[in-house]
């Protein structure tokens, strides 16, 4: 076990970022997917990601081009809607939505049998603007978008990246099949704190903290 | 890959216990040191935690008893402050206790040289009431609290959980040296969401959602 590292605290992240690249093996990412993949791995330390990170083509770029006209960032979770970083998100005039505590989600879902990630996600679709979804926990919250889309709509970008045992996976490999700007975790791993990661990593790369 | 498994929502959590437990290998876990390490592997996907994930002796029992008395708990982020169930601690007169984001800290941190998690340690280390610390993302936050109680500081419990390259590993080392109540993630694994789920995990044990 090393010492501990005297880094001052604004080169911490500089330092990590490093000691990452050099132990990474994937290769024909672009700048901008780069930046996603060093920062999952930053927030979970799991090199796993490098195989299970997968980008549908022109996804960082859309991602960034959404960002910068404001769009807002819908979220299946506290948790992922805390990971974001607001300051930057407001300086480019989008906010985060998150359906999830809204007292008549909980009672429709119920009503329908359904998870109340599935009904947040018509909610945020009935809004009728475009959208990032960023989920990091609900795979019922990705059935939910697959029916949505199967039903003519169209999310700007969806990040997919629930964690689990069951339908994860599965959920997953349904968004990647219908063909949106998507950024997946293949697999059983993700997280709330992934999903954040990844929406700070396309935050950074069009404005400042 | 499986077909979507169709599990009522109230079930899914069980259903991924379940599988969790079938592949689980570690033995000798107490049944609330197992609760534990379900809700982490559940939170995570990851089966790494079941090497890494140490407990000091009586610490799950220690846990219980001061979630019991209704103990306040300090966490390092946002992430995790939004990640505990609320519901639960509340019903148990605790509440989550989190100095990052206040103006002096920023200040005095920065005047010191010294990391926003530091000082933020400190703040709640003078509140001089029983507490337990929620870290799942700084290094430097428990580099303070061993600073802290190499000074005589007693904290009530410990989770020690930050993720990551720098420092990380080893102020996890640090706090296991120092011997008070903890719940420990060994490496360069951890993250909010863990530092959440274990509490999560604790309250579940004592109170109902």
């Amino acid at each position: 076990m090393n010492e501990i590292e005297l880094v001052p605290p604004e080169k911490i992240e500089e330092k990590s970022f490093s000691i990452i690249r050099e132990n990474l093996t994937r290769t024909g990412l672009t700048d901008g997917q780069m930046q996603v993949l060093l920062r999952v791995i930053h927030t979970t330390a799991d090199f796993d990601y490098e195989k299970n990170l997968v980008f549908s083509e022109g996804a960082v770029e859309t991602a960034r081009k959404l960002l910068l006209q404001g769009t807002d960032i819908v979220t299946d979770t506290a948790m992922a809607a805390a990971g974001i970083h607001k300051r930057s998100l407001t300086r480019l005039g989008g906010k985060v939505l998150n359906f999830m505590q809204e007292a008549d989600v909980a009672r429709e879902a119920k009503d329908r049998g359904l998870t109340r990630s599935w009904v947040s996600m018509e909610r945020a679709a009935a809004l009728s603007r475009p959208l990032i979804f960023a989920v990091g926990n609900a795979p019922t919250a990705l059935l939910s978008l697959a029916d949505l889309m199967d039903r003519g709509y169209h999310p700007a970008l969806i990040i997919a990246v629930p964690v689990g045992f069951v339908n994860a996976q599965q959920s997953k490999e349904l968004i990647l099949q219908r063909k949106a700007p998507c950024i997946v975790a293949r697999g059983k791993k993700g997280g709330s704190n992934v999903a954040a990661a990844i929406v700070n990593a396309l935050l950074y790369q069009v404005t400042e903290r």
